[in-house]
C-alpha cells in the first residue's frame, strides 16, 4: 500500500515501509507514527525493521512547501529531533534495509536504526549544501560516527559514496551485492536478534545510551550497579 | 607452573602467565594478584607481558557459583572493575599475547592492553547474551573502542570475530599466522618499547587518561602545562 | 620565496607555503603569523591552501636554542597551541598537501586542517620519545583522531607510517602517487569546496565545533536552534 505503513507484529517483527514514489521523502506526519510506535511499541514487539519500496531508500523528508515563518519551521525541525532521540530512547531492536539511494535524513535515518545493511550500488550524501544549507541535524550526529574530518567532506561537498564506503566509515553494517541478498540477509539478521532475548536487548541498548553520555571512568563505576542488577534478574524472561 | 603466575623482572619485563584449562578463566583470587601488580609493579619494572598456557587466550572469569547474594556478586563486579581500572592507571606498559579464543571479560582484559596481538585463528566476541545476561562491563568500554554499531551488534548476537576483523576495529594492534610468529612479533614489540624511556612512557599513558577525559579545548589548555614540564624534565632518565 | 609567505587572494584561495630547506621547520614568527592570518583572514578568502617546497611537508617546529627557562619555554609551547586553536576557529576552509614526510607539530598541523591529502612516499612519526619527551600537544588531539591504542604505540614508539596508513587511521583524507597527482587532486578539491557556500562551510565548522563539546544529546537539542536559524538564512551568500 502507497504511503507510510505499519505492520501488525509478526513473530515478535514490526515492518514500517515507505512508499512514497521515485524520492520516498518522508513527510511530517510520517515521521511523527514513526515517532509514536517507536516510543509505544505493540505489545510482543521486539524487532522494527525499516524498508522502503522503489528506487530510493529515502532521499531525505518533505520539505514544508515556501513557509519560512519561524513557527513552522521549527516545528519542523522539532520532528525531525523527536524521531532521531525516538530512535535513541526505544526498547525495539531497529534495523534498515538500505535497497536504494539515501540521502540527508534519510541517511539519518539508517544511521540511527541499531543494524543497517545497503545493497552496492546504494548511494550515501549529503546534498543540503547544495540549497544553501548546513545539515545542523546531520551535523548533530555524524562526527560522532565517522570523525570530522569525513563529516566535514561529506557536507561541504555533497559528494556521494557508495555503501561500501558507508560500511568502511561504519554508517552500515554490511553491504550486500543486490535487492534479493539484502532481504535474505536481513532475515537472517533478524532471526540471529530473535534467538535471543528482547529484555537484554533493551538492557544492551540502554546501558549504551547511559554509559556514552558519561566519561569512562564513571561508566566503569556505573557497570557494578548494572552488573549487579543484571546478575539477580537473570532468572527473567 | 598451572595456574596464574608473575615473573620476576628480567630486563625490564614481567610476565603475567594464565594457565587454567581449556577455558582459562581467571578466578577472582588471580585478578586480585593482578590488579596489585599494576598498582605497585616490582622496582625496574617498565612492560607486562600478559599471555596465557593453553588453547584459549580466557573465555572470561569464572562465575561465582550459584551464589546470588547481592553482597557476593557486588564484591564480583568491584573486582572486575577494579582492576580495569588497575589497567588504566598503572605506570606499566601491558603487551596482550592472544595466542587463542578470548571471550568477555577474557575481551576486556587485551582491549585494557596498551598493545595487543593476536593469532589468526582467534576468535573474539562476547557470550553473556546466551545466558541472559548483558555484558555491563563490556558496555562501559566497548562503544568507546568500536562504535556504537558494532558494539551492539557484538554484545546483542555473540556473534564470533576473526583476530583480523578485531583489528579492522581496533581492538588488536596487529594479527600473525602463528603462535611461534606471535611470540617473535611480541618480542621485537617489546625491544622497540625498551629502547625508550619509562618516564616518557608514563608521561604518554598518563596524558591518554587526562586528555580523554576532558573536552578537545579544555585538552589543548592542559597541553601547555605538560609541553612546559616535560621539556624542563628532559634531562631526567 | 624561501622562508614562510602568505598569498594574495585569488578566486578565494590563500596560499601558505614553507619554504625551509630540508626539514621545513615552522620558526615561531612563521606559526605566529599564520595564526593572525586564520583569526584574521583577508576578505574574500575562502580555502587556504597550506603546502610546502621541498623533499618533507613539515619534521616540525625549530626548537628554541638551549634554553630551558620556565617563560621561554611557556611562550613556545602557548604558540603552539594558538596556532591549533586558530585552525579550529577559523572560518576559512583549511586544506594541506602533504608532499612529502610530516614529523611532531607537522602532523599536528595536517590533521588540523579540513581536508589533507598525501603523495604515497611521505611518512608520518612522533619522534619526541626519542628525545626524552612526551609530545603533549600531540597527545591532546592525536587519540580523538585515530584511538587511544593508536596513538600510544605511535607515540611510545616513534615507529614510521605510510600516507596509506595514515589514511585507513583518519589522518589523511586519501592518498595520491606523486607530487603532480598531489597538486592535481588538491586543485579538483578545491574546485569542489568553491563551488560551494562560504557561509554554508563556515556554518559546518562551527557546528562541528560547537556540537564536538558537548553530548549527544545536547547536540540534538542544540540542532533545533540551528535548523531553525540556518532555514531563514538561505537566501544570504
Amino acid at each position: 500500500m502507497a504511503g507510510f505503513s505499519i505492520s501488525p507484529v509478526s513473530d515478535g517483527v514490526v515492518v514500517a515501509e515507505l512508499d512514497r514514489g521515485p524520492e520516498n521523502l518522508w513527510t511530517l506526519a510520517d515521521l511523527r507514527e514513526l515517532t509514536a510506535l517507536l516510543t509505544s511499541p505493540p505489545e510482543g514487539a521486539h524487532v522494527l525493521r525499516v524498508r522502503s519500496v522503489g528506487e530510493a531508500f529515502c532521499l531525505g523528508r518533505e520539505r514544508g512547501g515556501t513557509s519560512t515563518a519561524p513557527g513552522v519551521v521549527r516545528g519542523e525541525a522539532e520532528t525531525l529531533v523527536a524521531v532521531t532521540r525516538a530512535f535513541r530512547n526505544t526498547r525495539l531492536v531497529t534495523v534498515a534495509e538500505v535497497q536504494g539511494d539515501a540521502a540527508g535524513f534519510g541517511v539519518g535515518v539508517l544511521a540511527a536504526c541499531d543494524v543497517a545493511v545497503g545493497v552496492a550500488d546504494a548511494r550515501i550524501f549529503f546534498p543540503e549544501v547544495g540549497i544553501g544549507l548546513a545539515p545542523a541535524l546531520v551535523l548533530a550526529w555524524l562526527p560522532r560516527k565517522i570523525g570530522e574530518r569525513q563529516a566535514f567532506w561529506l557536507t561541504a561537498t555533497g559528494e556521494k559514496i557508495t555503501a561500501a564506503r558507508a560500511t568502511e566509515l561504519g554508517l552500515l553494517n554490511a553491504v550486500v551485492g543486490s535487492a534479493e541478498e539484502l532481504r535474505k540477509d536481513v532475515d537472517e539478521r533478524v532471526a540471529l536478534l530473535r534467538a535471543r532475548s528482547p529484555r537484554v536487548h533493551a538492557d544492551i541498548r540502554d546501558m549504551l545510551r547511559a554509559f556514552g553520555a558519561v566519561g569512562d571512568d564513571q561508566a566503569l563505576d556505573m557497570s557494578i550497579d548494572r552488573l549487579v542488577v543484571g546478575s539477580l534478574r537473570r532468572g527473567e524472561t
